[in-house]
């Protein structure tokens, strides 16, 4: 061996080691928060005439239903309580709003570990929803949802890589008071995870409750209100163009209590929005800016998610779908709109209509999370796990889900141009007088971890090996993979002495 | 009732009659040749950069191999031969045969109802690949692909609104003598559907023998040349960077024979081409650069399609993967490369390396079917059926794949924007003094069939309408319509009186 090819073996075994090791955060191939946007459902042009359109239905339609404390707010702003009851918003207080509100927003972690940059284009997925009903896989069933169930999914998608945040996905349905509910909501889910959180509440008096048992998790209220790592996700309009009285007093208390808002316009297109896709975007975003607005009067700056969430609607049967065409259409738009006033925002994508993880749910899944990654859309809702148009919640699909918005991921990432990668001298030199294949080149052995993502579970070995390792079934493999997960004792379990103390103060339904 | 509700409900009824009826192809939400191009992998200057790139390599490197025939084409044309034995596009020659080539390619049908339009950015999917083994999906088992195989993918594809072309998928393997398996194929394929078809042969010499068989089903020479409804998949080169000789003679025969050709160029990232996705598209670029020199050298416009395929590669292991997320961006920086050129082109969409269709199957197909449909490819090969990275094909997951693409060409569709669609008198007339909701208003059900695509085989059903009807499976739909399918008389079927003309001319193995 001459010293030349030793020392290229010796480069070549050192980097066969680093590349065993796990790679640095800048090296891997996908992390949270990549910049999207190369794809644009709408044209510029498109957008400044949604925005048009927004801006005359606040001013000439504007939203009934404000609670008093709203008008007030709303009104010393510069909106117009009308003889009708409805709140007019004259172009200049929505421009206003829009210039005072938070563009920076951080939506913490517990640890500080997975905090999320919502600047921009970065893009996020993670769970959220209502769900009523767990997917029981194996019997093929739908049962109610519990708090045990909702505590999983968030102990799940704590290990799992490309689920960035834990929005409540499903309703603890065994829990009968209201106030219990919504406090053993946050218990189980700040207890199982330590991603950033969301969730919300039934009745304004309840916030301050949740606060004390959200100080005492972060140490105090000043570290609490340094870093609140649990968001409202707050249905402060019931379209079309009504506020939702209780919901905007829930808002108040967050935002006095420091946490968080998302401005959750849930629109369905065809019943409570117009049918049109565009239609559906005017109305979402009119609603979400007068809510924007009304955030501003209250405490200018205080961080809010522009939450334009316009579903869609099967209509041959006024069935509420959430994994359509035009859903992927919907949410898309809805990521410009944000991009176009320069706010971070959050709509739906991954929604299956699908009862089961099968052929449907995966293309259903694919389909609207990845359109709203390369539109840009900085947190995608409801990402993964969610069937049956949103009432059902599967831990197996959240587990597939994993891999299945890592590849996505990778897609937003997109391509790299430069000398290295157009790989002309590469080519020149297998192809005359080399190997005349790629496969050892030093550039392609340095790159296969840092440029390709691989699946965890996904399945890509030849029919003989498949067969030879005796067929193993997607499903199958995400049970295990489940139940490996939450027999391992979890990270994001609060220290002994606070969970006593938590339990000594408020009544907590999961066993200690 | 008064006179104007009377004429409002007449008016109602008589609309409701005409949805019932088959809409128009102008009215249908989608329609093949959708215009994509509203998602860009890569920037201008990225493109620039991958064409210089190709230039260069044309330039510099060149290509070996070609044909002694090809070497008089293409040194006649300015190309210049090495001592090496390669042949070297100076520029200039390149930028002619671009000038040159036909960008108005028209793909027929045989019976002039499926006819492709290939300019701008018109988007159409279709069958492709030479899987070796057909998915038996009941028995969960791989078994060899035969000429009924075949046959009876082309007579599913026939009836499926959303595949537009069907590229032979499978390689008949019950036939032995490689003559009569491409007859058969050509056979087996064009009784089966009336779409456009595409297909291959194994050596020059069987050209001939496959147009007379075509010129008498198309009724004489003059009419299979005024509508050639069956295009040559021409693997002309082997990367990276050599002509593959036999095909290109194969090449030169169909050109002479009026058969449109696919220049396909299917490298291996990390193989046979470079491992980055920007080295991967240059080097296929270059190729079919030099594949198009060589086509407008034998017959200047003759049409020809820029089939830039490269696939991915699991570089773990060195297996093929034509699933992964870097696939999606591999086709659709291609798709972005045939518009630069002004060139109607295809690359592959649509593999799955998950070896049944289950959920992994659904997310891979989708990813990147939608994304090479919205970045404006004209052909989308591979899009339907094809599984364990091209080496089984499945009739159920055909049909299912025609609800995943149905769902991608509503995404391509997109969003109009007009003062009717954005809706602001709708939102108004709802909300001031209107009944709060879009249900029955006029716009929402005059538009729920022209803006709405609704799946065939997927299920939108509640978990307890589902339990209802017994929980139906999707992959047993999938069989139930396959039967169906296949039990019925197809249209494509030759007459009588033709069919005995070719069997007595040629070996045909499919049953009578």
């Amino acid at each position: 061996m001459n010293a030349s090819s030793s020392r290229r073996s010796g480069g070549r075994s050192a980097r066969r080691a680093s590349r065993a090791a796990p790679l640095s955060d800048e090296m891997r191939p996908i992390r949270p928060g990549l910049e999207g946007g190369r794809y644009k459902a709408l044209t510029q042009d498109q957008i400044e005439k949604i925005h048009n359109a927004a801006l005359e239905a606040l001013e000439t339609i504007g939203l009934a239903d404000a609670p008093e404390s709203g008008v007030k707010y709303l009104t010393d702003a510069g909106a117009i309580l009308g003889d009708d009851g409805r709140i007019r918003f004259p172009r200049a207080v929505v421009e206003d709003a829009i210039a005072k509100s938070n563009k920076q927003i951080t939506l913490y972690s517990r640890d500080g570990k997975n905090d999320l940059d919502l600047s921009g284009t970065r893009v996020h997925y993670g769970t959220a929803g209502a769900a009523v009903s767990m997917v029981d896989i194996e019997g093929k069933e739908y049962h109610h949802s519990t708090l045990q169930d909702l505590h999983d999914a968030c102990r799940i998608s704590d290990v799992l890589d490309n689920i960035h945040f834990v929005q409540r996905p499903v309703v603890c349905r065994d829990i009968e008071d209201n106030l219990e509910m919504d406090l053993n909501t946050i218990y189980g889910s700040v207890s199982g995870t330590t991603k950033h959180i969301g969730t919300s509440f039934t009745d304004p008096s309840y916030v301050k409750s949740a606060l004390e048992m959200l100080h005492m998790i972060a140490g105090g209220e000043d570290k609490w209100r340094e870093r609140p790592f649990v968001a409202n996700s707050n249905c402060f309009v019931v379209p079309p163009m009504k506020f939702a009285t209780e919901s905007c007093e829930v808002m108040e208390e967050c935002i006095r209590g420091g946490m968080p808002v998302l401005l959750l316009s849930a629109g369905m297109a065809g019943a409570t929005t117009p049918s049109t896709i565009a239609g559906a975007v005017v109305q979402a975003t009119a609603e979400v800016l007068g809510g924007l607005v009304y955030v501003n009067a209250v405490s200018p700056g205080h961080p809010a998610i522009f939450g334009t969430w316009p579903f869609g609607l099967d209509l041959r049967t006024g069935a509420m779908t959430g994994a359509s065409a035009e859903q992927a259409l919907l949410s898309s738009a809805c990521a410009q709109m944000h991009q176009f006033y320069g706010l971070p925002g959050g709509a739906v994508g991954g929604i299956s209509d699908a009862k089961l993880p099968d052929m449907q749910a995966g293309y259903e899944m694919m389909c609207s999370n990845v359109m709203a990654g390369l539109s840009g859309l900085n947190m995608v809702y409801e990402a993964a796990g969610m069937h049956a148009s949103l009432l059902g919640f599967c831990h197996e699909s959240l587990i597939l889900g994993d891999d299945l918005i890592g590849h996505a991921m990778r897609c937003i990432r997109g391509i790299e141009v430069n000398d290295e990668t157009l790989a002309l001298d590469q080519i020149r030199e297998v192809c005359i007088g080399g190997p005349g294949h790629y496969l050892g080149t030093d550039q392609t052995l340095a790159r296969m971890q840092v440029d390709y993502v691989y699946p965890t579970l996904g399945d890509r070995t030849s029919p003989k090996e498949w067969a030879e390792i005796g067929k193993p079934d997607l499903i199958e493999k995400a049970i295990a993979r489940k139940e490996e997960i939450l027999a391992t004792r979890s990270a994001a379990r609060f220290d002994p002495m606070l969970d006593a103390q938590i339990r000594e103060k408020f009544n907590i339904y999961l066993p200690a």
